[in-house]
């Protein structure tokens, strides 16, 4: 998708601060964390959200979680804890339409839909 | 896990509100929903959390992500945006230690890390 920001990140078109990456999944530090840490880890095809996600997609869907548990050893919060969020749609305030799993942690993290 | 109360919903042994069910996934109403539209899945395999989900859980990781996303559409929040969140730890406000992903929506949600 020539438009979509995550995209030209995983071309490199835009830089990120990346934490790992494969042929499949790409993980980059938030630019706008929400927690001390904060990762995103995306799918490199581009699938606009889990709305969008098919059959086909089980593969590497399972493989973003089990990437954001080791990004999350890897950022010495497995032990601590941390939340993995997707946001999908109007509701949930998604602001890029191209699946990305957050990983959130560092503190003691907020309620599950706690309004400001 | 002869304790984990999960476990016993998969096995019947504790009444739940299903959803959805197949041989490897459960869908059910969150008994203290946070939001409008409030549904856990879980896989039917016993894992505590995502910390100890193994390569060889891939498969069933991306089936619950597709299963929430069945879900969403049944309960008819597709569209309007729904959030699939997972916890892990105690940072996260774990309180289940077998693994579940929260289907929240129905309404305008909360920011991602907002305290009470």
């Amino acid at each position: 998708m020539d438009d979509c920001i995550f995209c030209k990140i995983v071309k490199g078109e835009i830089p990120s601060r990346k934490v790992f990456e494969n042929d499949r999944v790409l993980a980059f530090h938030d630019i706008q964390p929400l927690a001390p840490a904060h990762v995103l880890v995306i799918p490199k095809k581009h699938i606009a959200s889990m709305n969008e996600a098919q059959e086909e997609d089980a593969a590497v869907l399972g493989e973003l979680l089990l990437t954001a548990k080791q990004v999350a050893g890897d950022l010495g919060i497995a032990e601590s804890g941390y939340r993995l969020v997707n946001n999908v749609g109007p509701d949930s305030g998604q602001l890029v339409y191209h699946i990305h799993v957050h990983v959130l942690g560092g503190e003691q993290l907020g309620g599950l839909n706690v309004k400001a």
